[in-house]
């Protein structure tokens, strides 16, 4: 709340705020094979290298990692493995590695799961009780410095304070937060995402969509630097998707989704305004279910939530719409133009190979009241869940049955 | 140079870089109240207090700061006199003042001048040379950690890692950079800047959008994510100007553009791109000899700068103007659209209060020739100036000779 000039108690005006993002990002080609320096410059002495499996080995990739620690005399073990939606149980495993090892510094290659991976290991290698604990609410203030060497653009998770995990026992999905989360550094090598497959790549767009979509639905007003930052990266990514899907090798289009991916989640266009994440929530049941790819989940949620919420703010759906979509303002009636903004947005991630339902994540109609009453208490949640509008779980159920 | 797809070498793509940007950002309503928490998280133990005179005096300012670090234990002695345009002489007074009382932290309560002066005493004071020697072109590697209290939204120097100082010695006014000049906190309360003039308001508006189209001329082309950055930042100010140049009061539109001039000066929108940097450098000659506000300097330079260069990048120009200024493409003859986006410029800079030319900086044309050959060759100047556009003297002579 804020006294202003007028004389009157306005609600909802830009909040107070701490922004700290101290990871040295090192962005550009080849830049992976100085890791050994980087991880020096921030004190690592023994290394436990993480990384999920195939493409990292047969890439080169890891090989060249390993080559430039051996180069600086930094000694390390590894732990391969991390799968999608990384597990609880390979954390447990590389914690007990790390202190097995007397590992101090926790180097991430690969994408969002592993990088979240690594930051659970970091966390729980330095922390007497259950790492799960994070994962219940509890901040995250001590952890093994962390690097990251980043092959997809998508999680943001090499710039950002957070980390997701599903437990396998009861096979929820939940988010971890704290300062001790940023990586000490993160290396950003667009040609590293040249080799993906265009789905994955699709999926990676996606995800970085969503973070911004987080952001941008809030309830906090007149904060227009913000909105025009995330208007901003949404635009670059919607111009660069379609360039890399169909080629892959485009350095410079993958170069600017990369730096656009980071810039979406380390929150500098997030600062002071309630931001969302009802729709994260909603989507970590169906791939802690179904087991899908985060970003195809994403593109089934995200339009129904919109389209479920549409009308607890329609302007900010038809600024949207008009500033990022080109829609044209519907001046009589400004919700023609937010369907038209969230019409745009389904044509969009249809047009990069996004599923548009159900059946396109093998999400079944049956698990319904089940995954709505996961999202909205399971794991210590108390009833509701999203900042721009409380949904409750017949809410939650509803945007689970526009996805039919 | 990138060998690209098309088995071409194609030159000017998006450079490698490093981002780093550690400060702890702490923003919103009476935050300054907590300086001395700060100081202690960042290990002060004796402070300078650096500053200018009146206003952060009248307003209290000062005596909240002093309290705050009372209230923690940590000692301080202080230095005002800061004028715009921060002269070398008071950077010499503060380095000794360091030395005598063991200083080890420098804490700036002012805007850019005081922040900028503060850099300079926090690197000379453990410097064995001349300080000016890093205004000459070496790095800032080392320095007293900073912290700052910003009064006014401009310089951006809150969270970059620059300086910019004038040595009495010659009236040369000269910029210094490295990581050790970004400050280890920086306090942004936009409530601070409610008691500021219109004019200065406007001073610092213009000093944001100058920053944003240095980043934005370049040689570097397909950098689509920081070209969308910068015009979102820029769209920004231009909407919350004259909300705040007609009423100071508005604490929203002064909250929108205190992140917008952080985030336009920090790099996150100028990574792995050419820079120009040339209407700074000719600026530069005009405040350090007629002693007149930066900002308004700005105004007078940049217009004439975009008219004579215009050339080297029609469609970058015409860019500018569509997507910021709202102009409409002319799709025969591109230039027209360019031209209508200097002239916006010029109309929007008018419109809160800066002004246009020479008399209205008190400049004389028959200094020009001198000025055109100290901004080139001055002080261990090479010749040219700019990183868009190569300036030689004939060019920058014919520049100032735009603003008469």
């Amino acid at each position: 709340m804020f006294w202003d000039i007028t004389h009157q108690w306005k609600e909802n005006l830009m909040e107070n705020f701490v922004f700290y993002s101290p990871t040295y990002f090192v962005f550009g080609k080849e830049e992976e094979t100085r890791a050994g320096h980087y991880v020096k410059r921030f004190g690592g002495k023994k290394v436990l290298i993480h990384y999920g499996g195939g493409s990292v080995i047969r890439s080169g990739l890891l090989d060249r990692v390993k080559l430039s620690l051996k180069a600086e005399g930094i000694d390390f073990v590894e732990l391969g493995g991390v799968k999608p939606n990384p597990r609880s149980g390979l954390v447990y495993e590389g914690i007990e590695l790390c202190r097995k090892e007397n590992v101090d510094f926790v180097l991430a290659v690969g994408g969002g799961s592993t990088i979240d991976s690594s930051k659970a290991i970091a966390a729980g290698a330095v922390y007497d009780g259950d790492f799960w604990d994070f994962y219940q609410g509890k901040s995250v203030t001590k952890a093994l410095p962390i690097g990251t060497i980043l092959t997809i653009s998508a999680a943001g998770s090499e710039g950002s304070p957070d980390s997701v995990i599903t437990n396998e026992d009861g096979m929820y999905k939940r988010g971890a937060t704290g300062e001790a989360f940023r990586p000490a550094f993160s290396i950003l090598n667009p040609a590293l995402t040249q080799t993906l497959p265009p789905f994955q790549i699709a999926c990676g767009i996606t995800d970085i969509m969503a973070h911004l979509f987080e952001r941008y639905f809030t309830t906090t007003i007149e904060v227009e630097v913000t909105d025009r930052m995330i208007e901003g990266l949404l635009l670059t990514v919607i111009k660069e998707a379609p360039r890399v899907t169909e080629d892959s090798n485009n350095y410079q289009a993958q170069a600017n989704i990369m730096w656009a991916g980071m810039m979406a989640h380390n929150n500098s266009c997030g600062v002071g305004r309630v931001q969302d994440w009802a729709s994260h929530d909603i989507e970590h049941e169906l791939s802690a279910i179904y087991d899908c790819a985060h970003g195809a989940g994403l593109a089934v949620v995200f339009p129904a939530w919109m389209q479920y919420n549409m009308k607890h703010d329609i302007n900010r759906f038809a600024q949207l719409a008009v500033r990022v979509w080109g829609c044209e303002m519907d001046f009589m009636n400004p919700e023609n133009t937010a369907k038209a903004g969230i019409a745009a947005l389904r044509s969009f991630w249809t047009s990069i190979g996004m599923p548009s339902d159900f059946a396109g994540l093998g999400a079944k109609e049956e698990d319904i009241e089940k995954m709505a009453h996961t999202a909205c208490y399971g794991d210590g949640r108390t009833g509701t869940i999203g900042g721009f509008v409380k949904l409750e779980e017949k809410d939650v159920a509803a945007i689970y049955r526009l996805m039919l």
